[in-house]
């Protein structure tokens, strides 16, 4: 546990929260300020500022809980659809630096937008940065 | 594999793709319309329209190699952070019916936004759309 972290508090009960479940390494409740209706957060207990300081075998144990859990949600809200959506770094829009997985209900026609812009990167770049992250993989041509 | 799914068909080698990395259930390669530099996606290689048709045991087993995947594209681009990003219908962006998770590569003040409209929801909803999603999720009141 992280003394000053909020999600650590809410996962200790010292803050309350509305919770929707809950098991022996991660918890799932509303987020205060959904960005739409029916808006959930699935959390390790375990504290880790960013995904890649949380071991692969937990992340996995952690998202078994995701299909589960959007099917409910996207049953309780009747949704036509969800994202799921996880944020890592200032620059990535993360406010709580503990890991946390947005999960959203979609609605057709409902407003919201992921503004991804695309093409932004070459198509010469591509290659060059897949040899790079393959390297980074311990791979060293998979493709 | 589903005849028509053009992951599917990257999956089975019928489309060329630039893989970083692949394992016995999983494929990870570069998005051909990157939303910035390094922006990788991770497939199962069984076809599932969406998270919710995916068995929870398999979405574990896929999202495990999520930590050393963004830790590799985070290097390969020398990212500030980065976001996971997935969709399900239409309505919620996905064009590709066939799960992937998407890393994409953050750097400070890139442009990039993810317009998450808060607060369209309000307060005395969440207790009631709970109330429902714990239900759905077996839980009599975990709150």
């Amino acid at each position: 546990m992280s003394s000053d972290c909020v999600f650590c508090k809410i996962v200790a009960d010292e803050i309350p929260s509305s919770r929707v479940y809950e098991d022996d390494t991660k918890i799932a409740f509303m987020d205060i300020q959904p960005a739409r209706p029916g808006h959930v957060l699935l959390v390790p207990r375990k504290h880790y500022d960013r995904l890649t300081d949380m071991p692969g075998e937990e992340t996995g144990e952690l998202l078994t809980a995701l299909p589960r859990l959007a099917a409910a949600v996207v049953k309780a809200v009747e949704a036509d659809g969800f994202n799921v959506f996880q944020s890592n770094g200032a620059c990535a829009g993360q406010v709580v630096p503990h890991v946390h997985f947005h999960i959203i209900p979609r609605h057709d026609d409902d407003g919201l937008r992921f503004h991804l812009k695309s093409g932004s990167a070459e198509k010469g770049d591509i290659e060059e940065i897949r040899k790079r992250i393959a390297e980074a993989m311990g791979i060293k041509d998979s493709k």
